[in-house]
């Protein structure tokens, strides 16, 4: 399947994505080159920002003084003005597809952010290396959200001059880090017509040239904002005057980490990014953290969810500090259909670069594909979540991630051809 | 001595100045408008910036990138461009002489920075009601060190025009919050030959009408900035494999507070600006505290710092984290000599809006004004720490705080008359 | 099989044993009560206290203070003075052997010690109503070793007349609850002629009417017993000369338990018991940790370890303390062979009390009828560790837990039974 | 006034009391020791136990068991039963008063406990190298109160025999280490007719030769008793069903010594003894936390102990614990009388062994004296706390503790000599 071109395509495409990592929500300048190669193509219809959404859905949509600040600085690039202007409500992503004749609809969904993580500088970092680092220092694709949205135009531009019974639709879909995206796109219908869908991941220390045909064991995921307020005093002279925010929120943090492992099964919880106070010669009027809790099953987070409301309000309460808490972006867990996993391994078992496949496989992680799988299957049709084995020098979410591009093509042709033989089959009852 | 042009013009001067805050080492704005002041007046000799500081002793500098922020938002103003390139290397404050004949050296020192700290805008707040709230949202005068400049200001234009035998220096002091320009000022060799010192303070507790005419209790301070790091790693996949540098951080402040009080005396500790992490679902790589330690006396002081390095470091190794400590602005005890301080309740007792006078109070905060004081005293001098009562409605370092404006004509007068009896007397050895 | 004077005999030596719980290393009035009954039955040998274990494998011993106390106690009951002798060196436990015709070894093991916790005194706790609630105040079976013991007796009497090829032997062990007396059973070479092991627990959330066939799930576990020493100091007039280990072990407790969660599987950590110091004027010199540690594998449970070593090292230094720690009772992992937990299904089917068979089960827990396991399959035998459902009014290790005493009976039939299949089936290699 | 008979008397009296330390409410022997005593010498009145107390008055009592335990023990002496059935009801402590002249009536107060601390018995400790170090292990003088009963029963022995117009009393007070004995003596009545009181304390970082004519600086003290109650559960198998006491008590243990210092003066606080949980593999039912706090003026220490109960309180909810907080011991602040103080200085002049008599030094601890003393001041009598420096090898309250013999004598001579002039002296208004 695979020729030169195609390879230098896809490579170039992906490190082109890899040098403007945008965080969640402020995938602008992110969108338009997507929304520039899909017009290129050309595909037969482009939903573009707040058309592929259900409005008051979205979750973890940061400030507008964040979106307004990535606007700008996608404005400063050679993208498309105008795709921006579509963009500027603060709805990102896009949706295309490709209608050919009658035939079941398969849909492939792959996600777009990039983290707020600054990306490695040094030596053995290809990026570095070959000159497509980063640009936006403190953010990267450190999670390979590059490589998905290479899959999915590579899978379009394979079936764009294909004969075939059926739709495509591939969603492009933003703000997953957050588990932010994937509701508000579940939830504007675009997937009650779906008869199959993919969704895929490269890498989770899948090496190259092994692919996970169905995986489930995904978290469900909620993220808490807490907000403590108490009153400032000055440090020196009246520190018993204050109340002291810094301090509820490192006792809320210490206890977080402490709350009891369930018998039920795996639950996580992290207080990921934190701060508080203004100047060390004032007590902290102001702090807060910004939490996740996650659960094998959605019983197991609403637990530790609720042991985690608890912690944080009790601290507040013991430094005579109130808090707020805003519950952020949540995701479901969800579980891979079997028929589809078995199409998946057996196209991946004929394929020359491949060279192990694992049937099915367990995340240990959240994905908010969840939300669009779930919407699938509680519309009668099928669902298979695809893992791209890829050699990784180290994990997600470091500095030092990156991912092997010979995986990029094995993404597009195992599922471009997995694809295909969906819409051979009878898989859905839509 | 106060005719209503006078109070007129403290009055404005102040305001003018409180609207725009500025942080330590950062007062570009707010020397260019005192320089203006000065040129105005005029006083015989005015030094800017880096002729006033001993090079390398600056403590509690920013980085460059707020430096220029600051810079560039003075230049926004219609402050005089030329001064404010003479402060561009990053030395602010200034010192104003004025000579007449044969006699001693007296000074005063005042500060001019601004706190990072929010103001407050509602009903009450006379900055808000008034129209001289700060502009710059995030950053206030919450220490009174626009009415200490004022002061400053005021006792000059009182001896522009006024016959004695001596000198003056009035000494513009920069970063006093940070306890950052005492050093650099005291060690480049201006105090040297100054008899007498007086420096002053309004507000702490005082109340309008009331003059504190020699004041001890400074605390011995000591800044730190602790900065962890750890590993990243994703918290859902992988939590064991990160080494969490917010888990450090909440562990040290924790403790940090917990720090025995001594047999000794007073001592304080505050993590008083605190941060970490870049994304809840990230396992924490950084994380900082920005704390001080203070004591009654510099041992007590150190007792604290020493323990605060210990449980700091003892923090990052429990969590597999490096730290790095740095130590910032310092700040020596002091005393005010009673000499001086006689003089001013003499004067303080004939002033008609003064009803109280305190001979002496502790001040039980720190104030890098020592670095001055102990400099004179060293070489022979004497020197006095002079508070100004005013009814502030709030505690210093918070958001209400404010000044009560006619207690700003009480300063520049019961400094004045006490500078003038000074000017008569032989105090110190010099 | 039942009869209503097997169930009488069953319930009333249940109940007895109930009321004496021993902690672990100390079951002087246990052991000699079980000797007694085997001398009643008789069986052909019995082995008591030293002659079962392996010298120097014991684990989790108390101190020589705490043996004497419960010597001293058993001594005051009427139990046999003779068989207390020989429990003097405290080495406790028995092991009971019927020989008959050539056959195959089969072997149960059944634990013996009660637990560190008050009893339950109101109604609706039958051991309080119907007098049989526990005279050690502040200990209990409340684990439910009483029943096992029962069943080991049980299951001897059955066989005492019955005609069999083979040899049987049920190994009462100590201390099962600091995972004590494994290790030194399992060293002993008693077990290594075994062919078949079966090891059992009642309860486990397992409903009376319900028998799990093969557990596995075992958790690896290892008890750390930490002793902080620092300085005291009077706490009023001194504090500061003082090293709190009080302060150490409380933040010490704090983060252990924020010991961060392993993607590999399940990890559990408990500072179970802790204590410091010895008056609220006194800063608090000496102070304990009792804590344990266990992975779903023998490498999560190092993990586990590795870091609660590290915290505890830390938290002792950052309080200027020592700590010194011991490794206390340690079990691995194991597994129950297949082929003998369908014998057991098979058998439980039969039964008419036995509404459901659980093939196999996870415990979640730890258990030191691990070492057993590992020893036998280790010469070639097989072992599986059976259920036997009960139903428990509260969780095991809680004041109200109790045992359903019509389950006593299933047990006993379900594990003889299985013994009986056991000596006609070609199981191990031995 | 020294002779070698009372030198010997004194040192082996007080070697003797070493001995054998009692802890508060606990002091059986020593009390029956001192009325054996008191009888030999003898004088006029002897009040024992409940005939000194105000009923309901006593403070930081212990249970039964530990009384019944101390009263067993002492009945394992020598010392006169029917002395201790005086006690048994738990009252302990003595009065001893011997009336001459018409005259004032002048008190002496010493208290009599013991303290729960180990004391060192190697090389350089005199108690362990010449045979008097404590019998009861973990238990011990470590502030002195053996030379203070010396000091009592050494000036009674002064007053014997001689000539003198007026009435002395000796109050041997029991539990001032749990400040538990000052009150109900100080509501029992005995002295509403005192016209002068001197209370004493040997130590206190004052060496040999020296005297502290009145000491003031009391810390009012308050002591709390926290239990916290939870729920258990099996550690391993769900440890999410518990509601962990231990990690509710290490929260506030963390944030009471975080409690913020104060503005108005010292504060202390102190998690001094602290428990919970029962084993290793049981999340913990139970905690308590024994601790006080204390300040410079009762509304520091009030401050101290509201901050101290909402700590305790948050930490609890935190963990899903109840937690029921006793109010312990509490004793207010007092002062010296200066008119007091300066007769003692005048005496302690002329002693040949006093080489420093400081008028006025702060305790900066506490002392249930005050009680004693802010009784007679309030019916207006006089008072003074007296300091007898004594070089002591470490800390109150530590191990290695120890008194300096040569100043026992000082003390007896002093005080006698103080009150033989408070004979003399128009003082009170009584």
């Amino acid at each position: 399947m695979a020729d030169a071109a195609q390879t230098d395509w896809l490579v170039s495409l992906r490190r082109e994505l890899h040098r403007r990592p945008e965080p969640s929500w402020c995938e602008f300048y992110t969108t338009a080159r997507i929304v520039e190669q899909l017009r290129e193509m050309p595909v037969d219809e482009i939903l573009v920002g707040d058309e592929i959404h259900a409005k008051g859905e979205r979750q973890g949509v940061p400030d507008e003084e964040t979106q307004q600040l990535w606007l700008d600085r996608a404005r400063e690039t050679n993208v498309n003005n105008e795709i921006l202007d579509q963009l500027a409500s603060g709805y990102t992503g896009a949706i295309a597809t490709i209608e050919r004749g009658e035939g079941p609809t398969v849909a492939l969904r792959v996600d777009i952010d990039g983290l707020p993580q600054q990306e490695a500088d040094g030596q053995g970092h290809q990026p570095a290396e070959e000159g497509f680092r980063s640009v936006h220092e403190g953010h990267m694709h450190a999670c390979g959200h590059d490589a998905h949205m290479t899959f999915g135009l590579g899978v379009l531009r394979e079936f764009v001059d294909r004969e075939f019974d059926g739709t495509l639709k591939v969603i492009f879909q933003p703000a997953e880090e957050v588990v932010g995206g994937g509701r508000p796109i579940a939830k504007s219908g675009h997937l009650d017509d779906v008869d199959a869908l993919l969704a895929s991941h490269i890498g989770l220390d899948t090496p190259t040239g092994e692919v996970v045909a169905g995986m489930g064991g995904f978290y469900a995921v909620s993220h808490l904002d807490a907000s403590f307020e108490g009153e400032p005093a000055h440090a020196g002279a009246a520190p018993n005057q204050g109340a002291n925010a810094v301090q509820a929120m490192a006792t809320a943090v210490q206890n977080l980490y402490g709350i009891a492992r369930h018998s039920d099964g795996a639950t996580r919880v992290n207080a990921g990014k934190v701060a508080g106070g203004t100047a060390s010669n004032i007590i902290a009027e102001d702090a807060y953290i910004q939490a996740e809790v996650r659960g094998e099953t959605t019983e197991l987070m609403t637990y530790t969810r609720e042991r985690a409301v608890e912690v944080i309000e009790s601290a507040a309460e013991m430094h005579d500090c109130t808090v707020d808490i805003e519950h952020g972006g949540e995701a479901p867990s969800a579980a891979s259909d079997e028929a589809v996993a078995d199409i998946v391994a057996d196209v991946a078992e004929t394929h020359s670069a491949v060279e192990t496949v694992t049937p099915h496989d367990e995340l240990g992680a959240s994905e908010d594909a969840t939300y669009l799988m779930n919407r699938v299957q509680e519309h009668g049709g099928v669902a298979a979540f695809v893992g791209i084995g890829t050699n990784h020098p180290d994990g997600h979410h470091t500095a030092a991630f990156d991912v092997d591009e010979p995986s990029l093509e094995v993404g597009v042709d195992v599922l471009s051809e997995s694809i295909a033989h969906l819409f051979d089959t009878e898989t859905g009852s839509n």
